[in-house]
């Protein structure tokens, strides 16, 4: 009854005797904040707070929501009167250690009640969607609620009024970027397809010819490399918003990481589960998409789909069905769209990773003999395609035009202008340790899975190491003997390697080699 | 590069300076498997492992699979070599402290595979639920999955033949019981009525005729109390299965709870998720209980579904959609159904949390003067039921034999038997902390919220309090007058009361007071 003592009902004081305060932990739960709380303390009981209970803590003037777990027995990490902290609970709080602390349930979280209306099927509207996105970005949803509010918006779930209302909701918590100058392009590749990193040589070639192209790129959600990791290998991209526009007012364009300018801190927070799930929904990729387009301040954009049996979109039906929600969450913002479905079929370019991946990049930029024809191809045409939309070149001669930007080196110096600016060209890293895998037998490459060469590239530790993945020695339609290396897994460490490798050869049936 | 000294690809060997050792943390995951590693240990580096990696653990024969959790800093808890294990972790791999653990990446969950076909709306069959629900089981799902996979199954998501091949899944990884006889009545309610707690009744009636009725209950998963939380302020509920055997041998009956006899184990853990979610979809919740009922050896099992505007089931044809539901389930598996859709429209009995209700129990059963009547008639009307779908009395004699039961003490007599034999009756604890609501004006109770008198008492600490909750003043239809108690609630801590409070007082438009 002691701790009654100290209380009254709806007026509750801490005690003296229960003071707390903060330690670091070192705890890294990868931006989730926890707190430990020991269960002997006296606030636990007479706050009657229990493991996984959601808190609220005060620090000088801070406050923010954490996850409780409680700690108990002889080898306690805490010492009494201790609230250990995570990594991303103490940075939040923004305290010192031993800084006082106070703890209270955290506030009911009433966006709850719109995800479970959407869990169970219903429509929600934009001040639903505002609701739930804010409640996201203030850090009071735990990580099955971002998994359930994932979930409930994949599989063809979100109204196309709906994913328009999401949208808005994820730029409303976001920084708006403007720009001098009424076109401003962009493009996007909704991914899928390992390799095809189309970004940088695109955004060379068009700001080569004068186009203002201030270019954001996401790291990897399930992918082995996003556009923003393979630039990472070649140029900080980890850009404030200030050193953007510098780049942007010399160059025309950049290759900035989006998170570091904070366009869509709500996709920043559910990629996060998106990549633990392996899961993109449609409705919320195209939400996560546009949200980054309208915010980074685009007025002309272009969106690659590449379409194949084992890319992410599988069918001309569905690719016309997700070209039609980008039109029509667009139109509601008033942006020119254009969408072009490519090949899907196969990886482009032969690198599969960040580092491997800015080779190829490279290579293509520099017009090295042994650059990939299919990216540079791939790059040309959406390079050309959005020289034409935006009236930069005749219409017929964008592709024309693109390809003697890259021949006459334009876009190579273009690009190396863009890296200085942002802080200094940089060599991308080799990895440690590398094992080839062999053609089980002789024939032609008749299919390759673009998931399990994915899949394989990710166990090797791509994209958390810069220089793992996996390099490809054949393309569709090549003979191969029995022997020959179909790939080469790259990685850091001897454990990635062998996992990966031990995947390839027991269960990827990555490549199907058949009859002459 | 000393690590990958130490390894050869394919065939990774520890290090001895390397060796790791089981360190006890004293951290409650709610049974979550957790493992926090220095981020400078050896393996880390040479195994790529990253936060929130899953491992595989192992020790002595044991292996769990665990989330990683890196820790670093000067305040590290970790020694050099520790291993620390959350208690969940401890306990399944039973080690002693300082007993030499290996690390490794935890195999591919393959299951995962046919989860994210059933978010991307795709139907499975009974191999993808039987491996889905294997790996459940074997704790290979993070939070995150699990919040997917209730996700992905709610709102209508589940055709009448995947809530089959649920159903079957997890009856298949649990315990089965058989029962000597051909009739083992059950019953159950899809709940959403706070305080309609007519199973104890239910089975000290039935079981007084003589009938065989093995019944097993769940804890609360969205609601304040469940039947087993009551139950167990009354008497010990945790039965292992040969206590069960001999209190159903002697008495007909008993009230455990289904968890420690281990029926539905699958079931267990999506509960603590769906808890966190607040969500219990209708084809889960169909499975779920089926499932139970199955491994129960069930035969004829009776459904209560409550309905009404704030009830679980809303309309008349949500509750005709849930009962084809059973009805599907109950065929496929050779079960006897029979569904009761009941008055939703507000709670039953007076009190809401575990001890509270458990009170209004022993009132209808002592047929005290102060007794719920309508609790009482809620009970006799589906023990009345069972007693006429399985002949027990004539067609028609059901309620009038089961009211003859409570009125003459035989029910009372029966409960109290069946208390004793499972280890002794208890008496419910009561609230140190109380605190009134009063009507804001005066004129007719004219709606009663279920779920915000739920909420509240949920806020005020039950079900994990036993002795937290509310008790109710006042019924539908009720005259009060300005300042008259509505409710009061009760709570072990000053915290959650004044919670609870400033709940009902601000958010809690639980009743609806109109004109005379």
């Amino acid at each position: 009854m002691s701790a009654a003592k100290d209380s009254v009902a709806g007026d509750v004081v801490v005690a003296a005797h229960d003071r707390l305060v903060a330690t670091r932990t070192g705890i890294d739960t990868r931006g989730e904040p926890v707190v430990y709380l020991r269960n002997d303390a006296a606030i636990a009981r007479s706050e009657g707070f229990a493991a996984l209970a959601r808190i609220r803590v005060c620090a000088n003037g801070h406050a923010i929501d954490a996850t409780l777990f409680t700690v108990s027995g002889p080898r306690c990490m805490l010492a009494p009167g201790q609230v250990g902290l995570s990594e991303a609970a103490f940075s939040a709080l923004d305290v010192e250690e031993g800084a006082a602390l106070t703890l209270s349930h955290a506030p009911a979280v009433e966006s709850l009640g719109f995800l479970r209306a959407k869990v169970y099927g219903q429509r929600l509207d934009g001040q639903a969607f505002n609701a739930i996105i804010r409640d996201i970005v203030g850090g009071r949803y735990m990580g099955v609620h971002l998994a359930a509010f994932i979930t409930a918006c994949s599989g063809a779930r979100l109204s196309p009024d709906e994913i328009v209302d999401l949208t808005g909701a994820m730029v409303d918590v976001g920084q708006r970027l403007q720009w001098p100058g009424k076109c401003i392009v962009d493009k996007h590749c909704v991914g899928g397809l390992p390799g095809n990193r189309t970004t940088p040589i695109v955004v060379a070639i068009v700001a080569a010819h004068g186009l203002t192209m201030p270019k954001t790129s996401s790291r990897a959600i399930t992918s082995p490399a996003g556009s923003a990791d393979t630039m990472e290998t070649l140029a900080p991209v980890d850009l404030d918003l200030a050193t953007m526009r510098r780049v942007v007012e010399r160059e025309g364009a950049c290759l900035a990481w989006g998170g570091s300018v904070s366009l869509s801190p709500a996709d920043d927070i559910l990629i996060r589960v998106e990549r633990a799930l392996d899961i993109d929904g449609e409705g919320q990729l195209v939400a996560s998409v546009m949200s980054k387009k309208i915010a980074a301040g685009s007025t002309d954009i272009l969106i690659d789909i590449p379409v194949g049996p084992t890319a992410k979109v599988r069918s001309r039906a569905a690719a016309d069905a997700l070209e039609a929600q980008f039109q029509y969450v667009a139109q509601a913002f008033g942006c020119r769209i254009q969408v072009l479905q490519t090949d899907g079929s196969q990886p482009i370019g032969r690198g599969v990773g960040p580092a491997l991946e800015a080779r190829d990049v490279l290579a293509v930029l520099k017009c090295s003999a042994d650059a990939p024809a299919d990216l540079r191809e791939r790059a040309v045409l959406l390079a050309g395609t959005l020289l034409e939309s935006v009236g930069a070149v005749a219409a017929g001669q964008g592709q024309v035009e693109a390809s003697a930007t890259l021949d006459d080196g334009r876009a190579w110096r273009k690009f190396q202008a863009i890296c200085e600016a942002q802080g200094g060209m940089r060599v991308p890293p080799v990895a440690r340790h590398r094992q080839d895998v062999f053609a089980p037998r002789s024939g032609v490459v008749r299919r390759i899975d673009n998931r399990l060469i994915a899949r394989a590239a990710k166990l090797a530790g791509a994209p958390g190491d810069k220089a793992a993945g996996l390099f490809l020695h054949v393309k569709l339609g090549d003979r191969v003997r029995e022997g020959d290396p179909l790939l080469t897994l790259h990685a850091e460490s001897p454990g990635e390697l062998a996992y990966a490798l031990d995947y390839a050869r027991t269960q990827g049936q990555a490549f199907e080699i058949g009859e002459d």
